[in-house]
């Protein structure tokens, strides 16, 4: 068996997230529905990062093994193709690439990048809607500075969903957030960036909606600094909207 | 009575086009509306362009009269807060303004601004596909080149759904076609940019068809001369989908 992974970009919102659920729309079911059809057998999927419902993603990473002879003559550009035609509106199979044998999209991904986007526009974006957080307008320059008390290896226990992290290591290490502004169909976005080895659940999430707190000017940047420090979600921020949150890209 | 206006943006799709009809969906409908409820009494509207189902805008321009004592104190923001509150979701108040007494958003238009959004990805666009048409790759030089052809005060018989073009005048006059490349949510698009003093039923849309036909290599940029000539709709090409197409400006 030889090991494959397949660049996919999605639509969170008719998703009931990334992993498999029986008898639900995800996916990692309609990839593996179009695998199975594909190669007439189960195919079993890792992914580099097991989205929410209705989180978006530019960048998901799903890997998997394959037998040279079952391939039957396909080129890996039929093969995005046929997975295109077979997956549900919404799922985009952008590339299929050849991996050292073993690969695993989850355990050898270095980095993850997700960004998150907010609309400042005072009324309702029209265009941005599907994918963006209306928060209206923003101070940036204060949620820049409240994001550095994230930066490095921390506890993100704070910004972690409690049961998720019941018993579990919630330490990660966070290379980068940074914001820019980007105009959209006219509608101006702040975008925020992040990039870390791995992500608690809803983190990127509980991390967007503290720092609004911070930009809406609720809360100054350094109480950002208290909150990961009591290492429990009820001192952070709201979980900002799933619709925001975009998988943005992964690095192995 | 003095006359208004407000800047209206909207998704086109859960419309079935700008202008009302009784028991279905409209832009103007939702309007008109709202209006009759912050009013207490029926407000007719005129627009500038009378976008057809599923058609997008940005800025199209709706006109009505209110008396003074009307307002109740209201100011213009507090009105389009209100507008905003009760119309439904994909429409999106962005202004208010004053205008000289007796406008109107239709007539008194100087010239129409659209824009028309290609997907030019191989793969289905993701968080562009709700307003872009999926063509692929397109040779936008021979497009524009094919553009010149029907730039100035011109017959488009051709470009018109031929039921609307029963014995009504045919001539419009096109001061720009212009196109650039938009990356959008990192999806490529190709936008057309369309002036002119006003617009056929479903004018645009058949000049986006046509021109694609040019820019997938199908016709020479010199067939849409022809196309022009012919003054038969079934000379042009297809009518692009309505998704694609936003109502961008209007200049008064």
């Amino acid at each position: 068996m030889d090991t494959y992974s397949i660049k996919v970009a999605y639509n969170g919102a008719p998703f009931c997230g990334f992993a498999k659920q029986p008898g639900l729309p995800t996916v990692q079911g309609e990839i593996e529905s179009a695998l199975a059809l594909l190669f007439r057998r189960d195919v079993e999927t890792v992914c580099a990062g097991r989205t929410d419902s209705g989180v978006h993603a530019r960048g998901q990473i799903v890997s998997f093994d394959i037998a040279p002879d079952e391939f039957r003559g396909r080129s890996f550009h039929t093969l995005c193709k046929s997975m295109n035609a077979l997956t549900a509106d919404g799922i985009s199979v952008v590339s299929w690439d050849r991996r050292n044998q073993g690969f695993s999209a989850r355990f050898d991904a270095k980095h993850r990048e997700y960004r998150y986007f907010f609309s400042v526009e005072e009324t309702t974006p029209i265009f941005t809607e599907p994918f963006s957080w209306h928060t209206g307008e923003l101070d940036i320059d204060s949620m820049q500075k409240a994001s550095r008390y994230l930066l490095g290896e921390k506890d993100f226990k704070s910004f972690c969903m409690a049961i998720s992290a019941k018993d579990r290591p919630t330490c990660r290490n966070v290379m980068e957030i940074s914001f820019y502004e980007s105009v959209i169909m006219e509608e101006r976005t702040a975008v925020m960036k992040i990039i870390g080895n791995a992500f608690l659940h809803s983190m990127v999430r509980a991390i967007a909606g503290t720092l609004v707190t911070v930009g809406k000017g609720r809360r100054s940047p350094e109480w950002v600094r208290d909150v990961l420090a009591a290492r429990n979600r009820s001192a952070a921020g709201e979980t900002a909207p799933a619709k925001g949150l975009v998988f943005w890209d992964v690095a192995y």
